[in-house]
């Protein structure tokens, strides 16, 4: 478990530099869902809370690493980039950032490796949440492209 | 003109540090559109193309800065947050990132800044849009919260 956590996080370090500056580190990861941290103070704004550019990157990522172990667990290998979003910022972070990221196993999960062994593409959606005080402060929804 | 541009770039570099991680510098300014930079070494990914976080932090501070300008402008001041977005990965930005946010004069502004002026608190939307090689890369619009 430890492994996975630490090979995801060199990945990060290594394939997106910025994950360096933004101090990505992996806190968390079950099948279903995986939770990235960052320190607040590399990350914060004028008004002392973590900025909205960053909290985007630490949801992203969430549900871009989930997906790569995703694929890992299941023998598949391909690019994920995401493709569109929504976020809501309901109130502000004014600690480290925590995102974790959730997917549902079941009939989409299957269809979309049934798609992706098939055509080679396919799309699957991430959710992440990041709270601060056990209050939601920010609702990410992503959609990722898997390709060959 | 250069003087509102290198003032805009200082309180970017000081107010939100990671800015200056991402490299960001201002380019050009017109009173409804603001155009930012970064270079893609500092946000480049495993694909050789511009990390999805990053092209969305230019974005999201190409729209921060002009309400920044705008509110300037007016004479009026308060603090700008990010309330929602919603972004678009239409290709991939195999090169420095620029982003233009653009804001539409008329009866929506004049109603923000009545609002804005009357209770202390107002919403407005912003559109980004960032090209690569001539053709539209990442379309951002995001709402905005301006409160005094």
């Amino acid at each position: 478990m430890d492994d996975i956590k630490q090979s995801l996080q060199k990945v990060f370090h290594h394939e997106i530099p910025l994950s360096r500056e933004i101090g990505i580190s992996v806190v968390d990861y079950k099948s279903t869902s995986l939770t990235l941290q960052a320190p607040l103070d590399r990350n914060i704004n004028h008004k002392s809370t973590a900025f909205g550019g960053s909290l985007y990157s630490v949801a992203v990522l969430s549900g871009w690493g989930l997906l790569y172990l995703l694929l890992q667990k299941q023998g598949l290998s391909g690019h994920i980039v995401i493709h569109e979003s929504q976020v809501k910022y309901h109130r502000p972070v004014r600690g480290d950032i925590l995102s974790t990221a959730t997917i549902e196993l079941g009939a989409n999960l299957q269809r979309f490796i049934k798609l992706f062994e098939r055509s080679g593409k396919a799309r699957i959606n991430v959710h992440a949440q990041i709270f601060f005080e056990s209050e939601l402060a920010v609702d990410f929804h992503g959609q990722y492209v898997v390709h060959k």
